[in-house]
């Protein structure tokens, strides 16, 4: 721990000089320390994004019968129209029982350095397997998603066209590669922040420009930088002072369970901030709906700073233009079932 | 019941004569009895049907903010991508809930006669009001849908547009107005039946146009009629013969419960046959996977008749030209929530 708060009072330190005189010199802090969302979708170290896999990935990413139940799909707690998260605190799956922490959005998620929460998953693709297969979410297993796929023409053809060449197209890897995809091109370019980043001085407010100034300086961004203002690395929650157990619940030590190693515990992926302000509520418990309350509590338990109302007003402002175009996305027509379609079984 | 037994035995007798000679008299039969839908949504008696509206109804279909939990939107039981339903026996709602009756689709529904199996609600504006206030599906209440849109400026604005120069734009009657007349503009034109029907010999094979004689000559038309072969009159479900309780719940007496007039008891109405190959599982009971056992049954419980299996699957044959284009959704940019929006209240 001790590790992640010298690094976060160095970096707030060695920035937190005389506040900039101009434009240029808040741009280039601004472009040390972040980076523009493409407008396209980045290349992929282990997948292909073609057309064929994208739209099939659409169609797994969308259709329910991907649940055991017949009730839930990815969509269901990341949802393409807001801002990619379900807007619950924590998600509610198979049997209406409650998810352990709220859903991250799959927006920009490709730019991740890892996905979940703690981080363990290494890819979108891996992460694609989790859900799915999660008794307090879509409760189903490998072999039902297979044997749903393969008894649907539509699929068959789909997998055929997004895998070509290989002798068994539909698996649960290729399941998961076609997700993995299909959410590499849920992008959102453009944001007002990045039209600054490439130039446009008018594309940020006085006030917003403040609490950009003030992001950088108080240290936030020491956690929060790169081209997803987070989702780089992992700190404890409570780097100075640990929150409430309202918002940090004792029962979920994060990070630990992953690589049970001291000093993991309460430790998580810093949250990436893009489109923050369209996908509330807050934190892995998901307890805080208010930006405001979220920002006054991480300046404090992070870095040990007490902002004052204007403070954070300025970096909400601020934060509020990182919301990006959110992508455009046709509802799939979904491959019909068959005789031999394993029915869903809600109950 | 009596009525309804007679007009079909008539109907069916007029009709069984001698096979008819060509495509040209198949389709004279096929006009007289069946229309097609057309490319467009069609006029609204009390409702007006502008892209501000459609849009405002797209946005509040699939908002799932519109239930108590947060969790169901229109979309969960009407799926854009699945022929517009859920593919359940009947829908799991509001708390891991089971509803009473399989989720019929909303496809065409706006050329039903009235909108629910038991003709309850008499057009899709009313019928929107049901399922957001049902205890087992959306568990919502008028108060809590109008202070939520209230909550949001993009409702706001977007209410504004859809409904011009009214001083109170949000209410639960414009919320089921801009449902309605998105719904409105859910139709699959162009199905192969309809291309027959509009003159092209070659849209249906011979064994289609096989189905679609013996569609006529058993009976069938005379319940499944119109331009959505069914939908626009209420039979009972065992003309001729009960089927078991398995397909047939002895505890849902269907139209009684609205009319509550002797012999409406199992009463209902007579199912829209339009994509009906993309719909399964069938029956208001949801208790039915293969279209063939479902037109078996009908033909056996209704009708008095024991197809063989060549018949039925000339019929079943046919009914897959009843598949039109389906619409297709851009899935919309859900208004923002604000500190006043209301929270969800999954549990």
């Amino acid at each position: 721990m001790k590790r992640y708060l010298a690094s976060a009072i160095a970096l707030s330190a060695a920035l937190s000089g005389p506040a900039l005189a101009d434009d240029a010199a808040l741009r280039e802090t601004a472009k040390d320390l972040f980076g523009a969302i493409p407008l396209q979708a980045p290349m992929l170290e282990n997948n292909v994004i073609s057309r064929d896999r994208v739209d099939l990935g659409a169609m797994l990413f969308f259709d329910p019968r991907m649940s055991k139940s017949g009730l839930f799909s990815c969509q269901s707690c990341h949802n393409v129209g807001i801002g990619g998260v379900d807007g619950l605190e924590t998600s509610v799956g198979h049997g209406w029982q409650a998810g352990p922490r709220n859903a991250p959005t799959m927006l920009n998620a490709v730019f991740n350095v890892a996905q979940f929460w703690d981080g363990r998953a290494p890819d979108l693709a891996a992460q694609a397997k989790g859900p799915v297969q999660a008794g307090v979410e879509m409760n189903n297993t490998p072999d039902n998603v297979e044997a749903t796929l393969k008894s649907m023409p539509g699929y068959v053809d789909a997998f055929a066209a997004a895998f070509p060449g290989e002798a068994e197209p539909i698996s649960f890897d290729n399941f998961a590669l076609a997700i993995e995809a299909f959410e590499a091109t849920l992008i959102t370019p453009n944001s007002r922040f990045d039209q600054f980043l490439m130039g446009q001085d008018g594309a940020l407010s006085d006030q917003e420009k403040a609490g950009l100034q003030l992001f950088v300086d108080t240290g936030c961004a020491s956690c929060h930088g790169g081209i997803n203002f987070g989702g780089q690395d992992y700190y404890p929650f409570g780097v100075v002072e640990k929150p409430g157990a309202g918002v940090l619940p004792e029962g979920d030590k994060g990070r630990f369970a992953v690589t049970e190693t001291a000093g993991d515990d309460y430790v998580f992926r810093a949250a990436p901030l893009r489109n923050i302000a369209i996908t509330a509520p807050y934190f892995h418990s998901g307890k805080v709906w208010d930006l405001r309350e979220a920002v006054a509590i991480m300046a404090n338990s992070q870095l040990g700073e007490d902002l004052n109302d204007a403070q954070i007003d300025d970096i909400v402002a601020f934060l509020g233009t990182l919301t990006g175009e959110q992508p455009e996305v046709v509802h799939p027509l979904l491959p019909v079932r068959t005789a031999t379609t394993p029915k869903p079984a809600p109950m």
